[in-house]
């Protein structure tokens, strides 16, 4: 293990974090609001700090893949740890854990929260909170590799160990110049929901925090009711906005590059809209015959599904009613979206579209194979055959959840809350929503967890946000030896 | 598709349930009951025609894995159909779903049962319902295999697609000598369990079922108190026999051929008696501290503890006490071990111990190649490197078994019952248990579901007790496609 590179790369991501607290410094002039001092000694501290450590470039520069993984593993802890210290010292949220699960749920666009009252808090910190999440959209590491001194490989292992999302279509190889083409898709992107939302009429500071939400597919609100006191058509260009970040940026990317042609012919993008589609009609009839009464009308009930499948299938986390009193069929099918999530390649969370389409296609040659045992055929996505070692990682990264999942939910369960309860807080957790069921429903918070069983889910929101591996071989001993 | 050696099977197949039935007119002639005239007439009517259709043998007798699949599908669906049919005619379970339900769950050793009072039952129906466990134990193909002319190849095929558990270490190759040897091993540990239970007080009726219920890992009882009205010894008994049926039969084989060392060394073993006992561990301190008042003694804690675990882990599904009510901690260990199941194979359900190991063991390999990218390591148990394709086998395993869990839940939950039940119901009965939690709990029923939910669970029975696959390619169209 080259510790030297890893601490350097730690030292940059401390500097980095001290510019994005620029931002909400700059609020806090606007809103003439106190606390922005403590944001602003915060800044310089990180600055000071991680730019002495970081002036002297390591010797050797070799960031293999386990420095890759640990790097980001360690980074992201890192960045929940500092960014949740504001929260403590405007007393906000006096609990330094409870800190670090809101701060960490921000970067890992989760959403979920440990405040009762989110109107509490000054504008400084909720603009924070909010703008988190959209930096946490797009990775903090693929950030910093846009600053710092190039070298192809050590990035390649970096983005690699970050990438939200196995790539099935490598339209978009991971280098530097590609990356800055992903960012100016975001950054557009983000700039059209905001300018939408304004021109709807939502205030400058709603539209830009909830922008920031739907972009980075987080999920938290400025309002304790949620988006539900939004007009319908703001609730319609949430939507909108969050269906589109949850889809893979290739698609974007192709578009752009004047391949519509092959964007449209993406199988995962194809079964993504199809199963929203699906969804909402489902749980529209469901409701439509279970409780014919509780919509005013058949459009508010199709907004309402809409909307509910687009926040959950995205890994967004808003919510406009409380999905928690819909009947059993709807709520199984949301949980079934929580577990599949978005895109590869998107901002969203969850095991992803590609990789479940890749372990359906996989059962289905299996079947095929037991028929006819001699027949050779390899499973295909969008007409490229797949390698046994993209299958294999497929296959490994299904144990690791389900692993991560059982396990997470025996242990929080020593506090004693239900099954339901329990279960889709890691659903909705290690697959990065925000809301689950029950006691954790979108009326409600995580506020009732005892800080061990939050521990727990800030690292099923870390786990989910990194695709577990990184988080995963910082628990591995061989990782910290340091030979080999 | 060759049709006419499958139907060629499964005429012997109803041959075969026509003499199984003769079991309980035997019991019907010792009680006097009525009832026995109604199986004689089934036992008649099955062995005419499996008789006459069975007489001439195909020409074309070639069975490959495709037919022996189908073959075994199909032959399980047939006996939950025809062992059902007493049932209704008794008028003991009017409705032919409900009949069905419950003879699927007695041959594939599931034990969840629709009644809500099985003293009704008159000792002929009692006696049948728990033999159709011990008979589906070991599996009815493997049964017809040692009467029906041998093919080598043919066999091979047809045991394949029963054999319940991919077997890591095949000690005991599939062949008509050996599957004489597990039957023996099977019949003297029934007998000995029989002895015991008689020995300990318990009447001979109950010591026949019960054991059945035991050897099979089902989970019938022939009291509607299970086995909580049972002494102290006699739970202590049912334990281990459950128990000692959920170990690899070849673990015994081993000690036959006194090869003890190696039985000894055997890591799935291994494996499932250190879970057996870190469960019971942890449930008997987690309900003394949760609930000190709960048992009388710790004595009693630990039994009741010790019972519930072997009864799940093994997928049993007897129940002495109604763990519903334990604290949630214990509850989802529970939980865990109805997926986990027992070793494969035994008798009993699940996932399998060793299918687990085998996950375990692939994802710590891939964290070292992370870490050591060129290293090339197999993944081994028992010091034999696994192949790429019994890994694949088990990878698409779980995830067909992930598949099947999420949409029978879907489905089911389409009745509106609670999350919890939903939950545990298709995890008790894709993984053979017997009970779930909620209202499908150990003091309730599956009564409450509808019909066609109760057609989804039959479909899981099925599936979990083949191992998924022979059910699923019933459902794959070109499996039905004549040529090829």
């Amino acid at each position: 293990m080259n510790f030297a590179v890893v601490g350097w790369v730690l030292a940059w991501v401390l500097k980095i974090i001290g510019f994005l607290m620029l931002v909400p410094c700059l609020i806090s002039c606007i809103y003439m609001e106190r606390e922005g001092i403590i944001y602003l000694i915060l800044v310089v501290i990180a600055i000071t700090v991680g730019g002495i450590l970081s002036w002297r470039k390591p010797k050797n520069m070799a960031i293999y893949q386990r420095e890759g993984y640990v790097s980001v593993g360690l980074a992201w802890l890192l960045i929940s740890a500092y960014g949740a210290i504001p929260f403590v010292l405007t007393g906000e949220i006096p609990s330094y854990i409870d800190a670090i699960f809101e701060t960490a749920s921000g970067f890992t666009t989760t959403g979920s929260s440990i405040l009762s009252d989110v109107e509490a808090l000054c504008h400084t910190s909720l603009f924070w909170r909010s703008f988190t999440h959209w930096v946490g959209g797009m990775g903090v590491l693929v950030f910093i590799l846009m600053m710092i001194p190039s070298r192809g490989g050590s990035h390649m292992n970096l983005m690699k160990a970050e990438s939200p999302g196995y790539e099935v279509s490598k339209f978009v190889p991971l280098v530097k110049n590609n990356a800055r083409m992903l960012y100016r898709i975001y950054l557009v992107m983000t700039l059209a929901t905001i300018a939408a939302l304004l021109i709807s009429g939502m205030p400058w500071f709603d539209s830009f925090c909830i922008a920031f939400g739907a972009a980075g597919t987080g999920g938290f609100s400025v309002l304790n009711s949620g988006c539900a006191s939004y007009t319908s058509v703001q609730q319609w260009i949430i939507t909108i906005a969050m269906i589109a970040f949850g889809v893979n940026f290739s698609f974007y990317y192709l578009c752009l590059i004047h391949r519509g042609k092959d964007a449209l012919r993406m199988s995962e993008v194809r079964a993504y809209f199809l199963i929203i589609l699906a969804s909402t009609a489902l749980i529209s009839v469901d409701i439509a015959v279970q409780e014919p009464g509780a919509f005013a009308s058949v459009w508010d009930l199709i907004r309402a599904a809409f909307f509910q499948v687009g926040t959950i299938i995205t890994t967004t986390g808003f919510s406009t009613v409380d999905f928690d009193t819909w009947p059993s069929f709807s709520k199984f099918i949301l949980f079934l979206l929580m577990i599949c999530g978005a895109c590869a390649g998107s901002t969203g969370g969850g095991i992803k579209v590609s990789r479940l389409l890749i372990a359906m296609k996989s059962l289905k040659q299996e079947l095929y194979t037991l028929i006819h045992p001699r027949a050779v055929r390899k499973v295909r996505i969008d007409g490229h055959a797949l390698s046994d070692r993209t299958l294999r990682s497929v296959y490994i990264f299904l144990m690791a959840y389900s692993l991560i999942f059982g396990t997470s939910i025996l242990i929080i369960s020593l506090q004693g809350l239900d099954f339901e309860t329990n279960v889709s807080a890691v659903a909705a957790t290690l697959n990065n929503i925000g809301p689950g069921f029950s006691i954790v429903g979108p009326t409600c918070n995580f506020g009732i967890y005892s800080w061990w069983a939050k521990v727990v889910l800030i690292f099923d929101m870390l786990a989910g946000r990194l695709e577990l591996l990184p988080i995963l071989i910082l628990f591995f001993p061989r990782t910290w030896s340091a030979n080999g």
